[in-house]
């Protein structure tokens, strides 16, 4: 058993290293590739990306996948988990065809460049026959695998193993009216002011603070860097090489603090694997949601919570004296947490935030559902913008064309977003019980306690437990809304005073 | 038969993508990757290259050669070169186990961290146990093989096909009295005063006027980038992404704008060749000293003339003005061809470079023979330094550490620096035949007349002709060093009134 084992583990490796290849050859293409580098750059990956998927549906893996199963027991250890995952991995994997997947890879590289190009000049109609293709991609792709309870469920497992569509609306009908009503509220009472957060900061010493928190947090850059792209995101090459990217806007200079605190959040899980999973199906985090608990809970839980900045806005200040002049850690906090319907998810407040994925949600369900048409996305994108958050985009860059999921083919990906939020909320419950003087702690820059912790019960396993088991075992319940109600309801009843 | 020959592109193909993707994962590692990435690098590349050799040396691949091989009649076509080429790399790659390579990747990263590391230091001891380990693998190499005239004949002909290690010992024989002669003349002169190239510039305006240069000469950014490295170098994952890496140092700041020139030489000669070439094995340039011709005409024909600097002095000053008060273009000319044996290969005057060169052949042939032992290498290189250049380097860094090839296992490497001068002077003597007006041209800052001759006559045909045979059909005769002789003794007969 164990040498079926180890050549199951060596062809996994393989094909794990092949997978790193192609995220360094995309993390270039975002941080670095010349303008030109494009076509060849989808050749690359489209070449590994088709002898990745040859390896992980060949009939060896087939074979010793089938062995192993009939001889490793159901168990807890680490062995048993492997084996599961790459039995999922390869049940998934022979459903696509090779010649699929090295099509999707040139068509993705393409729609990237489109996209780059499209939101530069706010034209959506470049970006439009791209869009089209891989959206017929996915509807390929669904055809691949047996009827589910819905097409999208197909494209959510994916992303979030054994979460179903119907699971989300359900969880996301709960939350729903009680975030409007917040939001209500909210909005009829007296706005906070945060026009200091839009004065105009410098760029290289808002990067540099921005490293200079996430390093604190715990982010080893001895194993990560950060780089300038035109989204922030992180990835992987390895337990000792996870990246994050970020941006600088002039309008609006201090979220890169924020995005680098939240891709940091998904560079600490990915640091804090076991270091044994290196190369097997088990290595990095177990679902987006879990992987967004943890970059929201840096980002919004500690990094927008008033003892965070009673330790670093006086730091904050010593870089910006002028921009920051008498403004209170009590302004400081109620500006970095107003509560403002806007055009940019990833820039939108925690009270408005879930409404912009469920609209994404909706669109994605409409376009899979075959309800929606590509090429009328900018304005019902519009028309649900201006019916949930009362705004309407002044052009698709700001609309539209905003995030960069699509041109890479993540479909199914963004409810992801809003699990995390309420999963982040439900540990940090824990995290309080476990860790009374967390407060206390955060106050004085400390977060070893925080990151030890989350380490401990959620980084090391990697993708050894699925995201409802891990959630399970830790908090004692499945995902549900209501922790992060209760923290949204207890924020801002604070902040505004309700 | 034309079947047959697509299918054979296809898989060549293949194999160039990975050997693209392996470029990438290098670069990055010399470029980004946070220092605890390498041994996941080091396997990810083992991997491709492991895969990319299995598929080189693939049953398939050799019958698809046989069969063309009788069916392709003896022609100039693309086709029959095409063939060609891909005929000899398929020899010499079924001789070399796929074992052998995917230890040799491995060994490779690690040896390369360690001499960054031991430069760093300057210890040698922290290299030495991997240059030995790469010494075993080169001299394992070289037994798959049939015995030579001389067993380095293997290691130079991966460099520069055809040419044996007797050849190359010849053209250095006939070399090095004269070249001695001139240096011995040349320290009998009054020393050219050169204070004012050493004093403090701002690193940033420096790289951003070598970024103004290699772009008058037609390098295109849109199809390349510089970055920073420990080494400059060049490397290439496309016709159109071709990049290259610099560096600053203190204490010879005017260096970067050299080696910007030199590098940018390799990177135009990658971007000039037909496109039609790509992904097979006609893509890049046909040799070292080919490449090497190249890099070193732009470096110094051209960046080290009056003409050129009569052109850019004056912009220089512009971003210089109190470090070059009052130089006139006659004084930096000669203060950037001031001769004085010195420690840096990469740094040495073009009268003394070639002695750097073979310095490092004696000592690579030695290490190949047995004669010379990995751990005596310090010693003996500095033994040499003193006989050869009459200095002694305070310490490895500055000696034996220098330079990056012996930690990426590139032994057989550096006579092809040597070779590129020669040819360089070659190609000069009839650039400037067939423009008899070249000069004023460059006095006027114009190089699309040069450019375009050397895209014409060498850099289109890629890999077509072997590195002889293009110098024959371009200037008429063999690599011989009498045109560089003529060049160096003209140039210096002016500068130091010989």
């Amino acid at each position: 058993m164990s040498e079926k084992l180890n050549q199951l583990k060596e062809i996994l490796g393989e094909i794990a290293d092949l997978h790193y290849a192609v995220a360094v050859l995309d993390w270039d293409q975002q941080v670095n590739m010349p303008s030109q580098g494009g076509d060849a750059r989808g050749q690359q990956v489209s070449t590994l990306t088709k002898i990745a998927h040859q390896k992980a549906t060949s009939d060896e893996v087939g074979h010793l996948i089938q062995d192993l199963k009939s001889e490793l027991t159901e168990s807890d250890s680490d062995d048993a988990a492997l084996l599961r995952v790459a039995s999922r991995n390869y049940d998934k994997a022979t459903r696509v065809p090779s010649s699929f997947v090295a099509e999707q890879a040139i068509i993705t590289t393409k729609a990237f460049e489109a996209w780059v190009e499209a939101k530069e000049k706010s034209d959506f109609s470049i970006f439009q026959p791209h869009l089209e293709k891989m959206l017929g991609l996915t509807q390929k792709y669904i055809s691949f695998f047996p009827p589910a309870d819905h097409p999208y469920d197909i494209l959510l497992d994916d992303y979030e193993p054994g979460m179903k569509t119907a699971e989300v609306r359900e969880i996301f009908d709960n939350l729903r009216p009680q975030q409007v009503e917040l939001i209500k509220a909210i909005t009829s009472a007296k706005q906070v002011k945060d026009d200091f957060l839009h004065k105009k900061y410098d760029e290289n010493k808002v990067w540099k603070f921005s490293e200079v928190i996430i390093k604190k947090f715990g982010y080893d850059f001895n194993r990560g860097r950060q780089d300038k792209a035109p989204h922030p995101f992180q990835t992987t090459f390895s337990v000792n090489d996870t990246r994050i990217t970020n941006r600088f806007e002039d309008d609006n200079p201090l979220a890169t603090l924020f995005s680098a605190m939240h891709e940091s959040g998904h560079g600490m899980y990915e640091q804090g694997c076991n270091p044994e999973f290196e190369r097997t199906p088990l290595a990095g985090g177990t679902s987006l949601a879990i992987h967004e608990s943890q970059s929201r809970m840096w980002e919004n839980l500690v990094g927008r919570s008033l003892p965070f900045w009673e330790y670093f806005l006086p730091q904050l200040k010593k870089s910006f004296p002028s921009q920051l002049d008498g403004i209170s850690v009590k302004s400081f906090y109620k500006a970095i947490n107003k509560v403002e319907p806007s055009l940019i998810r990833v820039n939108a407040d925690e009270a408005t935030y879930n409404l912009h994925v469920m609209l994404r949600l909706e669109l994605e369900i409409g376009m899979v559902e075959g309800k929606i048409a590509v090429k009328d996305l900018p304005e019902i994108w519009n028309e649900k913008m201006k019916e949930y958050l009362g705004i309407l985009p002044p052009n698709d860059a700001q609309g539209v064309l905003q995030d960069v999921h699509w041109s890479s083919g993540l479909m199914g990906y963004f409810s992801t977003y809003a699990l995390g939020n309420m999963v982040s909320a439900q540990l940090w419950e824990k995290i309080n019980a476990d860790i009374p003087d967390l407060d206390e702690q955060i106050r004085k820059g400390k977060f070893d306690a925080l990151l030890g912790w989350l380490r401990g019960k959620i980084h090391v396993f990697g993708q050894k437990y699925e995201p409802q088991v891990i959630v399970q075992r830790v908090t004692g319940s499945k995902i549900d809304s209501a922790a992060y109600v209760r923290y949204l309801t207890k924020k801002y009843s604070d902040i505004y005073g309700l």
